[in-house]
C-alpha cells in the first residue's frame, strides 16, 4: 500500500479561477482544444456508459444530472434549465461538475461549469459543422443573441473558419451587447433586423434562443438548399426553434438518440424518424453530409461525454500548468480517518483536539 | 427584482467542519434529530419525485447519483461504494451532497457527505426499529464493526433505548476498535467470539458488513421468533447477508421498494415477493410489527430521501446557528453576469481587470 497524502482534498476550480485559467490559455485556444477533446471522446463513443439525463422538473424548469464514464474516469455535471430566471437577474443554466476515478470512487476534480458549458456547447456546435458544413462556409447566421451567442460565434471563428457572423434578436439590446463583445476579434459583424436578413448569404445557421416554448424562429420557406442548421435553443420537451416542415428536409445529425429524441427539435418527428449519430460520422461508419444541395441539421440538445471532455480537459490541464498559477483550491471533501474502518473515532479525536 | 447579494456563493460544508457541527450539537441529539426529520419526510412521501438511483458500475465498485425533490427543494448525493478500497487504506464509501432550489436552479448548500451519510443511514436504521423491533428491545447484536458500528448503536441507544450491544466482525480488531470507541456512552458492550454468540438474547440484530458478495451472515435457524433485524450490509446487486430462509419467514420492510428488489436482501426472492413500504406504516397506512412472535425485517439500502432530509437538517442548522461559529465556507461556484445575458462579457471585464 502506497500512502497517498491528502486523500480528504478534491481541487476545486471557481468561478473566478475558470476565468483566469480560459483567459490564461486564451478562449481561442480553449475553444478549439475542447473541439478536439471531444472528438477524440466521440470516436470511442461505444465504451461509455451512457444514460439520458435524469431530470427532475417543476413548473419553471428543470434540474438534470448528467453522468458518463469512459470505464477509467466518471463525470457529472449538475444543470439547470429556467428560462424565467433571466427575468430575475438570475442565469437561465448554471451548472458544476464533477470528475471521479472509477478504480476508487473518489472524486479528482469539482469544477464550476456554466462557463466551461457555455464553451463546450460551442465547441461541440463547432465540430459538429466541420464535420458538416458546406466546404469554404465562411458566413454564419446567428439568431439568438443571448449568454450563448459569443462563443457560438468565437467557436465557428476558431473550429470552421467563419470570417462572418450575421446576429438577430427579438431585442435588440442582446444584439448591441453581443456585436460590442465581439468588436476586435477578426469578425465581420453585421446586426440584422430580421430572422430573414440574418440568414442572407450565410452557409450555417445557427438558432440559439432560450424562451421554452414551440417557437419557429425558422419557417420552411427561410431555409434554402446547401445550409448546415446548428440547432442549439431547442433542447427539452416543449422547447423548439424549428418548423416541423424544415426537419423533413433535413439529413439530421445527433449526439445520443435516446435522449435527442425526447429533447430534441425531432421531439416533434415520429419516433422512428430516421437520424444520424454524429460520432459515427467521426469515425467513418456512415457519412456525412452527401452533397453541396444537402440540408444538414445538426439538432444539439448537449450530451453527458462532451461534459465529461471537457472537465478532463481542464483536469489534465491542472496537472501540466504551473502550480504557482493557483487555478484550483483545495477542498476538504473527503473525510480520511487513519484507519478506513474507523470513521466515528476521527470524530472521537476532532472532539479530544477541540477541548485540548 | 430584489437585489440579490452573492448570488455567485454556495456555502460548503467540509469534512472538518461537519465534525465541528456535529460535536457541537452532540451525536446523539443529531441522530435524535436526523431520525425525526426523516420520520417528517417520510410521512409525505408521496409528495417526493422519486427515482432508483443511477448507478454506474466498474468491476471494483460503484458510482451512484441518488437525487429527489419536495417540489421546493431539490437534492441530490454522490456516493460511491468500493469494498476493496478498505484494504487499500481508503474508505468504502464516500459521498457529498447538494440542496438547491427548485424554483431557481440554484444551489444553496454543497457539503461533504460521508460523515452525514454513517448519521443518516444509522437513524434510519433506528427509526425503522422504533416502528418495528419488538416493545421494550433493549440488547442489540451488531455484526460487522466497520465505520457504520459505532454510529448504530448510538442511533438504537438515542432513538430506541437500547441499553446493550453485542459486537462480532470476523476481524477481532474491528471489534476492539468498535468497543473502544464505545466506551463512556453508557451502553453496556458485549465483545462476542461468534454471530451465534452475539445474537444471545437480542431483541434487534443489526447485520452490517462489507464483503461483496452473497454471504450468510445469520443462518435460519440463528433467528428466533420475535427479533426485528436491521439488515444494513446488503445494499448492492450481489451483495446480501441473510440467508434466503429468514427472508422467507420474516415480515419484510423497505424504504423504496424499485430500488429494493435490485439492491437489498429481496433480490434473493422473486420480484413479486409482498413487501411493506415504511412510509406507510409511519402515516398509519397499513400496520407495522403484528404480533410479539413476528420477525420484522427492515431491507435498508438507503434512499435518496434520507439524504434529503440529511442535507435540509444541515442547511436548517447554518441557517439557525451563530453565523461566527463558522460551520460553511463560501464558494464561488456558480457565474454572476451583471446582465444575465453577457456571459462572455463578464469573461471580458475580468480580462480588463487582470490585464490592469
Amino acid at each position: 500500500m502506497t500512502t497517498r497524502p491528502n486523500l480528504n482534498i478534491v481541487p476545486f476550480i471557481s468561478v473566478d479561477n475558470m476565468m483566469r485559467l480560459v483567459l490564461h490559455l486564451g478562449v481561442e485556444r480553449v475553444l478549439t482544444e475542447l473541439a478536439a477533446e471531444i472528438e477524440r471522446d466521440f470516436r470511442r463513443w461505444p465504451l461509455f456508459d451512457k444514460t439520458p439525463r435524469v431530470a427532475s422538473h417543476s413548473d419553471v424548469g428543470v434540474i438534470e444530472l448528467m453522468p458518463t464514464s469512459d470505464g477509467e474516469m466518471y463525470g457529472f455535471k449538475y444543470v439547470n434549465g429556467h428560462p424565467k430566471n433571466m427575468r430575475e437577474g438570475l442565469q437561465t443554466v448554471t451548472a458544476f461538475g464533477l470528475l471521479a476515478d472509477v478504480n476508487t470512487g473518489y472524486p479528482v476534480l469539482l469544477s464550476e461549469m456554466t462557463i466551461l458549458t457555455a464553451l463546450r456547447t460551442a465547441a461541440m456546435s463547432a465540430l459538429a459543422a466541420k464535420w458538416l458544413a458546406p466546404k469554404g462556409a465562411a458566413c454564419m447566421a446567428l439568431i439568438g443573441n443571448g449568454a450563448q451567442a459569443e462563443f457560438q460565434a468565437l467557436a465557428f471563428q476558431a473550429v470552421c473558419g467563419i470570417a462572418e457572423v450575421r446576429l438577430y434578436d427579438l431585442d435588440p439590446a442582446a444584439t448591441r451587447k453581443c456585436a460590442a463583445n465581439l468588436r476586435g476579434t477578426g469578425l465581420k459583424v453585421t446586426a440584422c433586423a430580421s430572422a430573414e436578413e440574418a440568414i442572407l448569404g450565410a452557409q450555417i445557421i445557427t438558432t440559439v434562443t432560450a424562451d421554452k416554448q414551440y417557437a419557429t424562429i425558422l419557417t420552411d420557406n427561410m431555409v434554402g438548399n446547401g445550409v448546415h442548421i446548428n440547432a442549439v435553443g431547442g433542447d427539452c420537451p416543449g422547447k423548439t426553434e424549428l418548423h416541423r416542415d424544415i426537419l423533413l428536409r433535413s439529413d439530421i445529425y445527433v449526439e445520443y438518440p435516446p435522449q435527442t429524441r425526447i429533447e430534441g427539435e425531432i421531439q416533434q418527428l415520429a419516433p422512428d424518424h430516421p437520424v444520424k449519430e454524429l460520432w459515427q460520422v467521426m469515425t467513418g461508419q456512415i457519412a456525412g453530409r452527401a452533397d453541396a444541395r444537402a440540408i444538414t441539421l445538426f439538432d444539439s440538445v448537449g450530451f453527458a461525454i462532451e461534459d465529461f471532455s471537457a472537465l478532463r480537459y481542464v483536469h489534465g490541464k491542472l496537472q501540466t500548468l504551473p502550480k504557482s498559477l493557483a487555478f484550483s483550491a483545495d477542498l476538504d471533501m473527503i473525510a480520511d480517518p487513519d484507519e478506513p474502518r474507523d470513521l466515528y473515532g476521527m470524530l472521537l479525536r476532532k472532539k479530544a483536539a477541540l477541548v485540548a
